[in-house]
């Protein structure tokens, strides 16, 4: 068997959750520090996904420093937090220019820590940045904010790589960078050449893409930066656990990724709401394992084949042979 | 003209929110009598439905009544808050016989106080009563929990009238209620007249019903005891003001109502996370004033003989007059 | 391992294929006596289901009837076509009460046909009775129209069963009998005995049910005579071969199946608009065995048991585990 | 009132349609010099799109030069038909090379008849490059085969423009330019600058794009050749009538293109299956008259104003005040 990837979390993985319904949460609030040691217990995650500022956390850096080093745990980016309160409408394209500079302060901010703790990226996934209803908006001008808050700090920093998360909705309605066509366009724009994607899996999936060819576009342009991964049931970002619903097409995803070389972190983004957060991390690293194994049992010669002709049941047939066999092994 | 319809709207219209991203919330908490005053303040409005327990509120429910009182404001509705932490995986149907057993005490409790209001109902809504992932629950199991707690329940209180709000999903990916037709069939194996619907026209739309055939099919049941309207984009329960999006069809289901002399209630179920809350109850009841008006303009023999034939070219042209001019005299 | 399942496709399965672009078709026509041996060329399938009038066929039936004997084929059902160009706007909803007429007449012939030809049932699939445009019809009437002219079709053949096989929408933009749940509605207020749900799995999955559930639903109501399986993309009718998308949704529906000891065909209804037909039954039928064998191997009891408490984590973990090593015996 | 727009429409508004269940077709066929008369029949048409070859046409050029004469009409775009039998999988990605030679044969002799007719462009609509199934296709593969196609054909005609339009899916499951974003970055590949846009309203918004934004987005790259105009369900092409729906949204995308200066052709792309094709253009003219109407009234400072703060429920109003007064002078 070929090695394992890297494994990786978002640390908001082992926190609890709110929503707009259950708004006392979905469990006791679980502290920074608790969290990595919840990622560490999951056994094979190398590197966390860390936000900031850390939430309701009153300790220090080193405090972080010293709870990841005991779970042999990196930080491989930072999310800085541009959609709480303060950026409701918007981070890098607020309408106020008073808002505006404040997210870019935080932006800094945090990239500045990523680069003190190592890190491979700041992560900026513009969750509030677009727009509610129609006519809401002037859809150049909000573009030409995002395009010139990003030069202004990716710009500053050519000694760290940032990506840009899309997501084509949620929290708000419509997202200013909501596909990866879309971002491409906007990172060709803004210029830079420490500027790239990261591609979710779910959120390709739910915005009608093919994550696979998402996946290989992004590439093809040099900007696939990072990959995140979870499951949905195609309407909505679920952040179910990874091989809940779309075995085929994780597959798939995976498979480009390794035609490549790619050689990223495999990274989950989950949110279970209501499982056990360790549980549901070992369940996804489960299943990614089986699919690294049908990765190495694939018939890449023949399915390059079937492709060649766009044979779509000779490609499923070599599929199912090693995705439906995957875990003999594991399971015994 | 006719006389104007109640106008109403759910009291969390004028609240802030919290989701799992802005998780400190939208905007400063708005305590329970400060909401009261913000309904009054729209103008329109004559009648809220009120959550229970009174999330954060440590006042009287005399303090209660008398803003109410003083905003002319009458309780329409007690919505108990059966989605909150202790019921993230159920309330009725939840695994655990206890917690099954605490939810029907609240909902008792805020059955009692439903009666002690004067309301003409309690609503139930079963967000958190579903399935998140496949293979996860026993289908039968947890719909015969669901229909025998709704029996005990309702059974308990012959005096007054429930309503089940269905919906297709969220905050559960699935939830047992998700339809106008799968709740009439819940309704009738409960077996009780005091059980009836309330429609959602969002929770409709996105649902891919036809708001209008599911207004007239809950009719046709005599159980359309209470809508709910607000609007989205399709895809998902946006709880956006009402007429920001589908013009027509919010027409078609008050045509609906009309046709049928219901006369209950125009409630508001909007959620604006960004927006004044009473300048978005103003915007919508704006908007509902002209498709009251629009009604009474509309010629129903002409659409009666375009729809005999099922001419949908007539009926549009039929349509638009009235709704294209509906604003005449409100926007002089 | 437990007996195999009696395999069966409709007979269109076989054909070639127009839409509204390739309008002079995806291949040269399969006449009828061909698709009934191409039928029989896959060698697993033992029933199929015949559409009539038989479009372009100037044969007898008796040849039908050979050509089914000669392959080893029986006719499990008959699928009157009641959406061709003289019922674009309804067959038995139709506006006009010739039309209706018509469309009765046709059905009666089709259902003598079947009983000549020892089917289990007639399928009705109104895919034409239903409405495109906001304001087209009225819901009641329309509704009324159906189940008057289901009652008259039904009632007249008590010695027969008849199915409603329910579709969301396509080629109407919203048909009739959408759901499971509104179907049932409906039969109850047909109120016979001989009719019945045919449950399409991909119907049931673009239209937002949960398929296992919805099957579940209807064999409680006593009433899901017949189901047909295929896969898609889960916003539209894609018809596509089972088991390329949903491999775990699959797997539970049948689970569901097994658990309530239904056993009638397991019928594919497929459209290879671009494929070899036989080929693409060989390969769903390759997969469905796979799901027969897993079904033989998953731990019930220990399903059972997380279930009960709506572990969705340790479900899965059972199900992958046989899912997922479900071909190593049909793959060496 | 400021002048009116250019009315124009795609021919096979005036046809009859097939689809995979009605393969009789919707009606009797109606000849090309028929539909052109239809066209002439609406009396606001002044262009239209014309498919090629001319399907089932048996007469001369110069009689389809006279038809058009007598109806005042002009050719404004051909569109070539690379989507019927030999194309179903690919036209310049078909796997086969020969079948790659053929369509480039076909578009050129298209493209040499555009020009003949004075037409503005030719319009490239792949709606068979694509793929159905996962793992069908090597996706960089088949984006180099259609970034090759498209130097090939539009490099040879320097003296004519080519539009692409973009469709998220169907026939093909997905269609290699799915978005607005997507179809930019492979025109930059392509690198031709008489290579644009066609944005279909209707494609636009049922592949989750906000058409005013995608509109604007093209305009900001200097590609928006061409607009088509329709409405739908938000999730499938319907093809309905203008207006049948999405009132708002139709009336923000022809804002965006009046603030933009934008002036080409109003083109209508309806498919009305089972309406009156004459009287269905003219229903969607007299809505779009309204619109014009109402462009001409809508206070564009106010709405600046409105959105430079991003001021959603201001925004509604100053649209709702001239979209719902729109119709009084046309109504009376």
């Amino acid at each position: 068997m070929s090695d394992l990837p890297v494994f990786g979390a978002g640390i908001w993985h082992f926190a609890t959750y709110k929503d707009r319904y259950a708004t006392n949460g979905y469990g006791p609030e679980v502290g920074l520090l608790e969290q990595i040691d919840r990622a560490g217990a999951v056994g094979d995650l190398s590197v966390v996904d860390l936000n900031w500022p850390f939430a309701g956390f009153d300790g220090t850096l080193d405090d972080v420093r010293a709870a990841l080093a005991r779970n042999n745990l990196r930080a491989v980016a930072i999310t800085p937090e541009i959609y709480n309160r303060e950026y409701v409408k918007g981070s890098i394209t607020n309408p106020d220019p008073a808002v505006r500079k404040q997210a870019l302060t935080l932006l800094h901010e945090a990239t500045e820590l990523a680069k003190s703790l190592g890190c491979d990226y700041v992560k900026l996934w513009f969750g509030q940045d677009g727009w509610d209803y129609p006519f809401q908006v002037d859809y150049r001008a909000i573009w030409n904010l995002a395009v010139t808050g990003l030069r202004d700090l990716v710009g500053a920093h050519p000694d760290i790589r940032f990506v840009i998360e899309y997501k084509p909705r949620e929290p708000r309605n419509r997202i200013i960078f909501p596909s990866a066509a879309r971002t491409l366009l906007g990172i060709q724009q803004v210029g830079l050449d420490n500027l790239g994607v990261l591609l979710d899996f779910g959120h390709s999936l739910y915005g009608l893409e093919t994550p696979a060819d998402a996946a290989q576009l992004c590439i093809d342009h040099g900007k696939l930066f990072a990959i995140d991964v979870n499951d949905n049931f195609r309407g909505w970002d679920d952040d179910m656990v990874v091989g809940s619903v779309h075995l085929v097409e994780t597959f798939e995803f995976f498979h480009t990724l390794r035609k490549n070389n790619w050689s990223g972190v495999w990274q989950l983004d989950q949110f279970p709401f209501r499982e056990d957060s360790v549980e549901a991390a070992k369940q996804a690293i489960r299943f990614l394992k089986a699919v690294h194994r049908a990765l190495d049992a694939l018939d890449e010669e023949a399915l390059a084949a079937a492709q060649a002709s766009h044979d779509a049941l000779a490609a499923q047939r070599l599929v199912q042979r090693v995705l439906l066999t995957s875990m003999v092994e594991l399971s015994s």
